[in-house]
């Protein structure tokens, strides 16, 4: 029997993060082989390149394309979305996949969704069924209802699939992959992972003692607010400019509205050249753990506060409707765009320090349990809904 | 007060039958200003250019775009998508409109709705909630997870999108605007809107006396079937050569395999020179209306028997797996893809003869109840699932 | 040494004719790989899928692509091109050939043309140099000032292309490659190749005598005089309906006009029902040389009349400016679109019969000979224009 | 009689320095309508913008299209084509020009050429017929024989557009509509001009005096040298660094191979923290020129430093192929990649000082001597070769 081909999607560094376990399982499965294909914000240079992690980590892929267009607007979102739906529509007809898996709710998705269902080609499903804010709430729901199996990351979410009328059959609660790479990350000694932080990822700005106490910012346009995402950023810049506690910050990803909030960065280190703010493009996964198991508080509205944050406990400042109402542990303080706001909720946080793990997101095999759902179902290509 | 601007999208001929009572009724409406987009199959010769039509019927064409790739293959039709993204894209940043209704489910539907979701736009969905088969399915109810306003045209439909999650302030069943036209239409008298079909249409065949029994056929490809179309038609084609009545019968739409029922129709004239059938590229609803009133049968997969079939009475022969589970009334006979079991049901439903008018498709008012509604309500862009 | 990769774009039946004996002697080539890509009408039913042919030839596609986007107007010709250039740019970044070999000047040719250029690629241009109508004309002389190496098929060509500013080191009159493939065939016997050409073919109307006198038709739309084809191709036709000589008809090409003729064709035969007319999609070049070879007179405005038709000896009727003043022998005789004129010219064609074989389109080595000149040159990437 | 449309397509900031005296003429001239479209890098902040300035200075603009698609690499600067293709095919479908005005050679160029070539629009070109480096030498001459007017900015290139084969009715040298703007530009104080320079313009880097002597450089990516552009500004820098001459710097523009420039000069930023060095994304046409006037030597591979240079008698340091064999006038020092040797020449260029005005680049006039051909002229929208 040939082997069924499963073919992964990634379209940033995120993305990346939220599959590589399942990526690793497929790989190692013995009825399984993987397709791996990158687009969008995945092979530029300007946001990381998280292509160049992801053969570093041995695997092969199989395809690539460009897609994002120029300008950062809610127009050149919708068209690089366009753009990559012909290119991966021409990929998948070449590799000729068994299952399609997709990450997730990031608005490049719904190229490879839509390219795979017009196909007639199985889509799998993973992180689907949260509530969040942006554009992602629909795109996330959107692909629930074109895909064949659901690998929600916890309970509430797999409740919500199968209110959507998807067939129970096909949905499973896995937890979160995100919490395998987590899980194995932390058995390293992070003094050790992070000895060499500065000098692999450059970036801009002194560099920070991480024995002392740190924070960590990452904070990402918020699409549905366009236009406000300059004044957004300026209120954290704020606080964290009257704090002037050492502080490691990321640059934003490739939404629309992205573009002001780097401006709104650069701009800021200008000004006040501030000596305590050290700002990369993007870090990888397992030093990025560590600094979350070592940070005094981490800021913005980045979904691993609330993902990886609740297993290693890190205690996570959350700012704005991003994150809506994703299921949250203890962990999460949530607060407005308001400077005074953020300032103070990032001082509780530094005082109250680690919380506990909590076991929310899963307990570290998501990737194992999918590939081998996987391996043995075979979902029919015509889908009805369940009511 | 400036005017809520309503913008309209038709993809082809079946689509601005879906919705010509909505656009009646928005441009009539003081507090709405129609825009009027078209694209896909409705600005081709080969589809009957149903931008004609529209131009005919009085109303202005605000953008047009060509789309559809040649092939008529599920990769091209993927394809297709993209590139109407891309184009829907700059027209609707060029045309701003406050609401995009979309009508129903086909493919090239996804385009206008990424394009208007990714870009802020409010989306208004009719015909949402029905069950049906080939990939339309899963079209429909991620359409749904995108839209900000529904106008479900029956009462199943409703409670389906309400499961779904959406928001019951936002879900308005005002039955099909289809019928709007049909009850319209019925007033006219059939003799007299059919007496220059022939003239009008041209189309390929001898011409059928429409005052003895006749036969009307309308069989479209099933996408999630691409493969087997040519034999599906085939299996009709010689049910019919059997029965010899005249019959008046349309080529199919322009989704994958359409190619596959024409050549399979183009063969079957040419082998077998059939004097009892004509052929139409397309026709105008107002004759299609009145043929359906008039015929013995309506044989095929088209949606038109059992929406419009139920208020007519039409007695209908659907074949396969197209419709679905979508809601029927007693007119509709259901039968497999077979030239037996297709030829009986005819015959059956010739000897039955016309059925009692239905409301279960909404009374003919529902474009002035979805204009109605679009003046009077203001949904948050931002859309959050109920649960 | 590894071999140079010779990439060849088939983007239709004609240009299929004009390369294959090209592909052959690279295929055979010792140091040389061929890579063979097929798009726009040669992957298309509609325009008989030449790459099927190719494929029965015993070429192996490295890959295809869909870009034809329906309307065949000015402005989907210029799309398709747009779309052509995206596809063919992944494709030629997959396969990094050393030359990528461009036949002619259809508008397709642009889009590999500018991807080849872009991307640093040697571009090869076969049949450049010659003066025609239509913006085949601009194309043609725009892709020799991209193109490395030339191969145009006479004298004239060469000497028009040295002029442009072209290196004389890399300009080379090998001949017409279509002339390899006439000489070829002709070794074989007329009646045996065309024993089967209705059953093979298919095709529309009555069987034609081909032991009797009969004519062979070939129109093609004039892209800068859209709007008029329709009024030329019913010229043509009336000359045909009042002579009534058994006639082999082609359907004409994808370009925008291509429409209007194909309903001109279709409108003719529904009201006059010739008896005397058959339709051919397309036809394999072997039977169609022997046409050319029997046929009493070759009318329309394909270049094969004065291409092939020059070695081959046929009578051929030129139409309008289609070929403008590419270089012709004896055989042919030009004439105006007007239906009387066109009927006189075929009678005396008709009456003089065969014509000397010419040898101002090449001696039948034209494919040899660019394939040893690829395997031995290297040109510069860096093209400087010479004056 | 209705004003003739000349639609003028500007691509980014070069590019309308180079139309813009033209622009204004066309909107003085009574017979002439001027219709703006920006695409490409003009609507890009991170280009500068210029579309911006476009409205400033009084232009209304018509359409404008994104189309840049990220990555800067060969096969992304294809695709960006294909997809302005696109784009500018509706465009021009909706604007209806009679002119289309096509600005020199950058690769987005081809895009509105094709478009309007394909959709029977006639072409004029300016600066056509000049011999230069990279891509832009083939793409220049490829416009030229689709173009029906030309506009070479002096006599050599005029001579070598006849000998392409264009007729001498359709081509007239009237000189480089940069030195218009330059000759107008230079009535004003340049201290009064520059005075806000640094205000105006943000930028990276301390302030320059501009009394005192200092260095000017513009250095952008060569294309055909793909993969060598890090290499080649670092030897720039690395003179650079040896004079440590007060210097105003240039980001590069979008070509393949600009982010390696800019990766350059980032690098040498963070690593050398220069104090001499301010870096812009890019200034106003009236500012730069007043910079020309008063530098002790322009630096890089600008074509500033040729045209405008000769009228304003810079002295000027030319490094590598990308300005080729584009005539030049006293001014220009020509030097290869080596860090040594563009120290000398600077040194050299700083000792000698301004040069005398020289006219071979026009006489300031071009704007209005195009605008009054373009009113007058009616070529043939059938090209056809002259040999």
């Amino acid at each position: 029997m040939s082997k069924k081909r499963i073919l992964v999607f990634v379209g940033g560094r995120a993305n990346y993060s939220s599959i590589k376990s399942v990526m690793l399982a497929v790989k190692k499965h013995p009825d399984l082989e993987l397709q791996t294909v990158v687009g969008t914000s995945a092979v530029l240079e300007r946001f990381g390149k998280v292509e160049d992690l992801i053969v570093n980590d041995g695997f092969n892929i199989n395809a690539r394309f460009y897609n994002l267009i120029e300008g950062e607007s809610p127009v050149t979102m919708a068209k690089s979305t366009g753009l990559g739906l012909i290119e991966a529509s021409s990929i998948l007809d070449n590799l000729k996949p068994d299952f399609v898996v997709i990450v997730g709710d990031r608005f490049e998705m719904m190229s490879v969704v839509i390219a795979a269902a017009y196909q007639n080609i199985r889509i799998a499903h993973t992180m689907g069924g949260e509530v969040t804010g942006t554009i992602d709430e629909s795109i996330r729901h959107a692909i629930t209802k074109f895909a064949h199996v659901h690998f929600p990351a916890n309970d509430d979410a797999l409740k919500r699939i199968l209110k959507m009328g998807e067939s129970e059959e096909f949905v499973f609660n896995v937890g979160c992959p995100r919490t395998d790479l987590v899980k194995k990350e932390l058995e390293n000694d992070s003094l050790e992972v992070l000895k060499t932080l500065f000098k692999d990822n450059g970036g801009v700005g002194n560099e920070i003692d991480l024995c002392k106490p740190f924070l960590l910012v990452s904070q990402h346009p918020v699409t549905t607010e366009f236009g406000c995402n300059r004044m957004q950023i300026e209120q954290t810049l704020q606080a964290l400019n009257r704090l002037e506690i050492p502080t490691i910050m990321l640059w934003p990803n490739a939404d629309a509205g992205g573009d002001d909030i780097s401006k709104g960065i650069r701009t800021f280190r200008e000004k006040h050249k501030p000596d305590w703010l050290h700002v990369f493009k993007n870090l990888p996964t397992n030093q990025y753990i560590h600094l979350m198991a070592n940070t005094a508080c981490l800021i913005g509205n980045s979904s691993s506060g609330i993902r990886e944050g609740a297993f290693i406990g890190t205690p996570v400042v959350n700012i704005g409707t991003r994150q809506n109402m994703r299921m949250r542990g203890d962990n999460v303080f949530q607060v407005g765009y308001n400077s005074q706001e953020i300032l103070d909720a990032i001082v509780k946080q530094v005082e109250h320090g680690r919380y506990e793990c909590s076991h929310i997101y899963g307990d570290g095999k998501a990737g194992e349990k999918i590939a081998d759902t996987l391996a043995n179902i075979e979902p029919s290509i015509q889908k009805t809904i369940v009511y």
